[in-house]
C-alpha cells in the first residue's frame, strides 16, 4: 500500500479487516516493522480519537511519532500552484510536503472541509498535494470528503458484532445545529457499498430530503426517506449528522424527530447503535441508547487503534 | 494503587516517599514495568513542571507517553450528566474518558478550579468523572482542590533536607494581585497533617484573616494569624498564594508585608524556603531569599520527577 | 561541546561538517549515546523544519524528546533580573531554566528577535539566560541574531553540491513585505566568513543600501550593491530577506527586481539556488528557479536533520 487516501487504495478489504482484528489480539508482534522509522502526524484541525489512536497504533508497530498542529506549531500552507505568495500563508505545500517527506517515512494528515466551496473541498487539495509532493506514503486522518480509518474501524466493529451473515446496516442522518462535513457519511457509504457488493451487508441510507450525499459516494445504496421504515429489521443503526451537499454546507433542518431513541432501537432487529464520536447526547441520540448494551460507540472508537495499525502495517511492509 | 487522586489513595506514605528517593538514586531500574504500556497526559490548563516531570518519570519507567492539550488539540468536554448537548462542548466525558481509557493504560489529568463556583470546584467533577468512566487508573496532575504529586514531592524534599527528627513546617500565604486556586495549599495541609499525625513534622499555617482554607483540608493544623510569630523556630517556610475560600475566589488583600524576605528567614531556625513554582520574584518572595542557600525551590521542583515516578510505579505494579 | 549557541562553540568545523555527512549515510550507529537521556525542545516561536529535524536527529541518537510550546503550553517567562514580577510573565527564567535543566540533559531553544529594540535583541537574552541558569548544554534552534543549525546545514549542502575546490557563494537580500529577523543572514555570514578564511569558499554579500548587516556578523565579507554584478560567476546563490539593521526592523524597500529569477541563474556559473525555507514563491524567487535542477532548497532542508545530529552527537559525547 503506497497511500491510504480512500478505499481505492485497499486491494483486499477482507484481509485488511482481519489484520485489524489480529492486531487487536496481538498488538505488539510487528514492532520490528517500524524500527528506526518515523511517522509524522499533521493536524490542520482538532482531533482526539484520531490523534491518540494513530499514535498508539504507530507505537505498537515500533514507529517513532512526531505530531504537529499545523498553523499552531507552524504556519499556514499555500496549496494553490503558481500564485504570488503575498498572503498570510508563508510556505507552499510543494516545499512543506517535500521536506516533511525527507524527515518522515509516512505522513498522516487531517484536514477538514471548509464547507464554503464545494468544488474546492471535493477536489481534496490538501491530500492530493501532499500525495503529489511528499514522496512518501500519505495516510488520510480525515480529509474534506473522506474518513477511511473510521470506515475501516466501522467494518471491524460490524464484523465483531454481527449475529448473522448479511446484517442490515442503516446509515441515518441525525439533527445538529452546526454545519458538519460529509466526510464520515461519504466514507461510510463508500465502504458499505463495497461490503454490500461482496454480499457482507445489506446497506440502506436514510435522511431528510435535501441531505442527499454526493453521487460518487452514495452510489447504488438504497435511499429511504422515512427513517422509521428504514430502521425496520436493522441490525446496525449508524448515526451521523452532515450538512447539505446540494445546498452546500447548509443546515436545512434541525428536526429533533431524527434523533435516535430507544423507540428506534425497538423498531430495529435488536439493533446496535454506532456513531464515530464525538456525539452530542440528547441532541443526536438519547442517553438511554448510548448507555444501553445496544451502543457500540466505545468499542467502535477503540477499534480506531486497530484500523490504524492494520493500515500502517500494510504501508510499512511496502516501504 | 488504582487511582492517585489524593492522599486517600496512598496506603503507605513512608514507603511512597522512600520509593521516590530510590527512583532519584536509580531512575532506570524499573523500565520493564512500562514496556508496551501508554500513559495519556491530558492538560485542560497550562503546565511546565508537571508536563515535563511526569513525561520524564513515565519514560524512566519505559512507558510510552501521549500528551494532549484538551480544548486546544481537541474540543471542550461536557461534564454534566443528562444534559442536551447544545453548547460549545462537543463531547461528553462519558465517551471521552471511556475511549481514552481504551487507548491508554493510565491517564493523567490537569484541570484547575474555575474559582467562580465553590461548590462546583470542590466536587472535583473532572477527576471524578474520569475516574468513574475511564476504567483505567487516573493520576491527578493538579485538580480544582488538590495537587498531590506536588505534595509528595514536598514530602520528599523535606525528608532530604531536614536536620532534626521533627522539623517545624510553616505554610504561609503570600501576596499576589491575581486570584489563584487553593489546590496547592489544600493539598499541602492534607499531607502535612498526615506527617504531623505520624510525628514526622510539626505543622503550622499562617495567613491573613479571611484566607482560612476549607475545614476538610486544614483539619487540626495550628493557625497563627501573626506571620512573624508563626515563623519563629521554623525549619521550613512553605510559601503560596491562594484566593479566599470563604469569599470564594476573591483577592481580599495584597499586603506586601506578607512576602517572604531575609528578615523572615532570620526569624526562623535557619529555615529553608519552599515554593511549588512558578513564583513571582519580589512580589511573593525576595530575590535574596530565592538566590540564597536557604531556597529549596529548584530541588523541590526536581523532586516532581521522583514523586511522579513513585506514583506511576505503584500504579504499574497494580495493573 | 558544552553549548551550541554560535560558531564560537565549534572547535573543528571541517570535522563537524563531516560528522553531519556521516550521519546522513549511517543515521543509527550512535543510538547508544542518547540512551536514557532526554532533550527538551522549547519553542517560543513557530517552527516546522527545526521542530521535525531536531526531533528526528535526537531520536536517531536514541534520545527521548520532550517538546514544549512556551507561552502556549506553559506561560510567559521573565528574562530581566531584579524586577518585581507584577506583569503577565508568571515565571522567571532563573527558575524555569534551572528546573528544566534538572529534567533534561540537553535543552534546545527557539526564540526570535522582537525587532522592536535592537540592543535587546542583539544581547541574546533568552539564550544567554538559559545558558547561565540551566546547568546543561543549550542548543540554539534560532535565536534573535543567529541560526547556527541552519548555517551548519548550509555548509553541508555546499560541500555536497560544490563542483570546484573554492566555489563562489553569494548571499543576496530578497524582497518581502514583512519585516523579518536578520538571524539567518547574520549566521550565514559568520559561517561563510570562516569558510572563506580557511579557503573553502569565496564569499560575497549583495543587498540594497540600508540593509547592511551588523559589523560583527558581516565582518570582512565583500559587499557588492549591484546584484547582477554580484551574481557573475556565482556557484551558489543564497537568498534571504531581512529587515534593516541600521533602521532597525524596518522594511526600506520591496523592490521586486531583487527577487531571484532564471535570468539571475543564467548570469551565474550554472549556479545553485539556496534558501532556508519557508520561502514565498514568486515574491522572493520564481517558480521556475525553485522547480528547476538549480534549486537545492529541499536537500538543504533535509540536511537540517544531519546538522542537528552532528551537533547533538558532539554534545552527548561531552556529557
Amino acid at each position: 500500500m503506497t497511500n491510504f487516501l480512500s478505499l481505492a487504495d485497499v486491494t483486499d478489504l477482507d484481509a485488511l479487516i482481519q489484520s485489524g482484528r489480529d492486531a487487536k489480539t496481538n498488538p505488539f508482534t510487528d514492532q520490528h516493522l517500524g524500527k528506526n522509522k518515523t511517522i509524522g502526524l499533521l493536524f490542520f484541525n482538532s482531533s482526539l480519537r484520531t490523534r491518540l489512536s494513530t499514535q498508539k497504533a504507530a507505537q505498537n508497530l515500533g514507529l517513532n511519532v512526531i505530531t504537529m498542529n499545523v498553523g499552531q506549531d507552524s504556519w499556514g500552507l499555500e496549496m494553490e500552484e503558481g500564485v504570488i505568495m503575498d498572503s498570510d500563508k508563508a510556505e507552499h505545500v510543494r516545499e512543506a510536503a517535500a521536506v516533511i517527506g525527507r524527515y518522515c517515512d509516512i505522513i498522516g494528515i487531517r484536514a477538514f472541509a471548509g464547507l464554503q466551496d464545494r468544488e474546492l473541498d471535493y477536489k481534496e487539495q490538501v491530500m492530493n498535494q501532499f500525495a503529489k509532493y511528499a514522496n512518501v506514503p500519505i495516510v488520510n486522518l480525515e480529509s474534506a470528503t473522506r474518513h477511511p480509518l473510521q470506515s475501516l474501524a466501522d467494518c471491524i466493529t460490524i464484523e465483531e458484532a454481527k449475529t448473522k451473515a448479511r446484517p442490515k446496516v442503516v446509515l441515518t442522518w441525525l439533527p445538529h445545529f452546526k454545519p458538519l462535513p460529509q466526510a464520515v457519511a461519504n466514507s461510510f457509504c463508500e465502504w458499505m457499498n463495497a461490503r454490500a457488493h461482496s454480499g457482507d451487508v445489506e446497506f440502506v441510507v436514510t435522511h431528510p430530503k435535501g441531505y442527499e450525499l454526493a453521487p460518487e459516494f452514495v452510489g447504488n445504496a438504497r435511499i429511504i426517506y422515512n427513517q422509521d421504515e428504514a430502521f425496520e429489521g436493522a441490525d446496525f443503526i449508524y448515526g451521523k449528522n452532515w450538512s447539505s451537499y446540494t445546498h452546500y454546507g447548509q443546515v436545512l433542518t434541525k428536526d429533533p424527530s431524527w434523533a435516535v431513541t430507544m423507540d428506534d432501537i425497538r423498531r430495529s432487529d435488536n439493533g446496535k447503535f454506532m456513531h464515530c464520536l464525538p456525539v452530542r447526547r440528547n441532541l443526536k441520540v438519547s442517553d438511554q441508547v448510548l448507555d444501553s448494551p445496544h451502543s457500540l460507540v466505545i468499542e467502535q472508537a477503540a477499534n480506531r487503534e486497530w484500523s490504524a495499525q492494520a493500515v500502517l502495517k500494510e504501508i510499512l511492509k511496502s516501504l
